[in-house]
Order: structure tokens, then sequence, then C-alpha cells
């Protein structure tokens, strides 16, 4: 099976080209692919199809590493697109995706870098987390998925993530990832993020754009302004730019494909079925 | 450049194949090659280098995934056999192969494990390292590097490994692995790793070869017995056999190759230079 490898901002993919839709990826192949020590290792595998019909050209068929579906991922539909420019199966600047959370349109910007419009963002009530002990209060914003987003005066650097947050559980019965971050600079944000079911995570995409949509409401800037200045947010794993909106946020930053090859099924427990 | 990525009981490496020695191998190359999220992530980095002369046709050319470089490594050399094997670069049973610790003969058994002479192991002194909180006493093992193996009663599942143990500094002045074992049936031991610089990690070769020998002297099998029994090490990773020995231990184990490809050195920082 063909295979590449790809990251967002260190938010890395195992991206398999099917573009006759012919492989069945159950989720016991997508752990062991995802498997860091005894398969390729990822945090995700991207499967990139071709359609015949319907108004997007090719699906993002997106999975956790766990085997579970995920709809939608801001770092990951960037390394679909590069993987797509890379291999000229489609041309720049504009490329049509269609994800389970509808289709999005990713931009190749003239320096390389990629923008995806992450969808409608809104925020919520304020609540808190405690993080090692220490409470920090947030507000609540809804990108596709709960975020509560905590602004700090200090460097976030030295707060240790390695336990899951303590959250307000009536407000979140589902769980909220949580991001910690501080001003550094006129639009500029350093930020850390705890990803429900992950734990520490790199770089996440929604978590980007919630953050900035907190740092825009904090400065009287949301819903958006006329000629509106873009928030910069600084992640463990690289950079990001956020244009936040109330109806169609844009994310923007780099993707890189970093190897490609073949791997031999045999050591899958659960072999790839091909479709009939 | 073209690689390999395998494993031998979840301790993985990228193979680099380098057969007329064309490639120097910075640091920087091998920690951007390693990292687990901006590259294509191991444990460590296998070169593969023929040589002209010399009585080893192979050199094991064996870098941690920090850059620096180790003697040898007992999961490494089979996964090195084994893409010897898999590309008929070498016939088996059984394949010479120098490493910076001296040369050392794999032999390939009939059931497809790879068998390697891990070289001369003693027995020291008691010792003990406190683990969350709690007090073990052990013995020291050198097996090229030192061990403290403590061997106790109750199972080693849940036992916190998260943190460094806290040990003999005294005794053991530029740290040791920590290994926790238990004997769960006749010649079979359970046995968790805390390396040290490392952490815990799902197997280590030298570590259950400690173990088998502080097992061994438990049983008054130490420094060996006419037709002696082997030791089955189960680890997190999967299950090795030992043969203690004072002079030439045998650590038998599998070792995959899991997917083989080309990396584009663009994304590399410091580009890996072609020796003139």
């Amino acid at each position: 099976m063909r295979y590449a490898k790809g990251h967002g901002t260190g938010n890395d993919f195992i991206i398999v080209p099917d573009l006759d839709d012919q492989l069945e990826l159950g989720a016991d192949v997508v752990r062991q692919l995802c498997d860091r020590h005894a398969g390729i290792g990822a945090d995700g595998v991207l499967r990139v199809v071709g359609r015949a019909s319907g108004s997007a050209p090719w699906f993002m068929d997106y999975r956790n590493r766990d085997g579970t579906i995920a709809e939608m991922c801001g770092n990951g539909i960037r390394v679909f697109a590069r993987y797509l420019l890379d291999h000229r199966l489609a041309d720049g600047p504009d490329l049509v995706i269609a994800t389970r959370a509808g289709t999005r349109t990713v931009r190749q910007e003239p320096d390389g870098a990629l923008t995806v419009d992450m969808g409608p963002a809104s925020i919520g009530r304020p609540s808190w987390a405690v993080i090692a002990g220490r409470r920090y209060t947030g507000v609540s914003v809804f990108v596709g998925n709960p975020h509560l987003v905590c602004l700090i005066a200090k460097p976030i650097a030295g707060i240790d993530l390695s336990q899951p947050p303590e959250i307000d559980e009536d407000a979140f019965p589902a769980g909220v990832n949580v991001e910690i971050a501080r001003v550094t600079g006129d639009h500029v944000l350093e930020m850390r993020v705890h990803e429900r079911g992950s734990g520490e995570t790199l770089s996440c995409g929604t978590g980007a754009v919630a953050t900035a949509v907190a740092a825009a409401g904090g400065a009287g800037e949301w819903p958006g302004t006329p000629g509106q200045i873009p928030w910069v947010v600084d992640v463990r794993g690289g950079r990001l730019t956020v244009i936040p909106s109330a109806t169609a946020s844009l994310l923007t930053g780099p993707a890189e494909i970093v190897a490609e090859g073949e791997t031999n099924s045999s050591w899958l427990v659960d072999p790839v079925v091909t479709a009939v």
C-alpha cells in the first residue's frame, strides 16, 4: 500500500492515496498504521479519495489514530491539500475538498502556506478549568467542537498539562478542549492545548481558531471589524494565523510532506480490504 | 534518501541504506528524522554500511534519537539483520555485523526470529530504587551498560514508571537502567524497564538479558548450567528469549520491516552531507 507522511505544525498524518475508492480502512488497520513504535506512526490517517461525481473533486476520509472517524481537521486538510498539489493531482490556488463536515475550500498562498475556511464560530459562556492544582477562568468557544479558552497574563511555557484539566462537567458533559494562551504582542498569541481524549498536542487547528476568537472578543473585535488584522497564534509545533469570523474563520499555516513509501500489509493483523 | 522503518518488540528504527558509506548523518539530521511528529519518527537510526575490507561485511552505524552515538543495541541489530535478509544483501542463517562494541554474529532461527550474541554479563552488588514512592531492592547487572534488576512477587502492570526512579547515586554515578520484573512461570518473566535518559520504553535488549541473568542467579543457575533452559522475558512490546551466560548471552526475538520509502531532504535543516 502506498503512503506518504506529512504534518502541519507538528500534527502529523499518514496519507493513503486511494483515488478510485477501493480501500476499506478498518479501525484495527488505522490503529496499527498510527502506532508510533510497531507501525508507521501518526496522529491520524487521511485517505485521499477522488470523486467521479459531485461538486467536490476530492473527499478527505479522516480517521483519528484510535480508528474513530473525525469530521474535519484544520491541520489535516492542509496536509491533504499539500499532497494533492505536490502530486499535481490538483491545480491551485483554490482546492475544493469534501469532508464529513461539508465542502471546504483550501487556498494556496503566494508564500506556500495554505488557508482553510474553518466554518462558523461562536462565543459562549464563561467557565473554568483546574490545571495542575490552579484554577483558570476562561470562555467557551464553539468551532464545530467545544473549546474553553483561558487567556492569562503570565508565560504559558511552565504550565504542567500532562494531566487532563478538571472542568465544569455540567457545562461540558462531553468534555472540552482546553486552551491556555497569552497575548505576546499586537495580535500575537502563544497557545498550548489539551485536546480531550488526546492530551497535550503540538497543535490544534480548531483550538487556534477558538483562541483567536476569544482574543478578538477580549479586544472588542468580535464578530469582526472592517479590514481586521489577522491573529498570529504560536503553538508548540509552529505558527498559525487566524482571521476570526462568526461565519467562516480562516486558518493559515504550513503543511509539509516529509516521506513517501510503501508498506507491506503482511504485518497488519486485519488486512486492508479491497472493495469489490 | 531511501529509508525503511522497522521494529523489534516495539523498539523502532529508521534504516538508512548507505552501502558505499557516502552519507554523513549529523546529529541534527538524526534528531529531525527521529522526530515523531515533524519527521519520520523512531527511537534511533541504523545506517547500513557495506565494508570493502575487514572481517565483517557490514557495519551498523547506530545513532540514538537525540543524535548521540550508541555502541550496540540488541533490538536494533536484529532489525538491521532483517533488513539485510529481506533485501537479499546477505544470506542467512549467520550474519556477521560490525558494531562499535565489536563484531557480532546474528543467527536467523528456523521460525524467523533472530538471535544475537550480547557479549559478557556480570552480577554486581545489591542496591535499591524508589519508584512512585515505594522502595524496591534489586541487584546490579552489567551487560555492557549498567542495570538494576528488581525481582518482585506482585504483578508489575500497575506500577507508575512515568517518573525516573530514585537510585543510589553513589553506586551508579552515571545513572542506571532500572528493570522491574516478576517470575510468571517456569523460566518465564514479565519485565518493564525505565531506561536512563529515555524513560519507560516498550523493550530493551540489554535489560532483558540483565533480567534473565538476575533470575538465573536467583534460581542457582548462574553462571550457567549444562543444558540450561532459556528464560522467556515478556516485555511491553512483545516476547524475548535469553540464554544467560557470563561470556556471551544470547538474545532471541522478532524483527520486522514495516515500510520503505524515500524522504525528501528539503525539510531537513542541516542537509545530509555526501562525503567526497
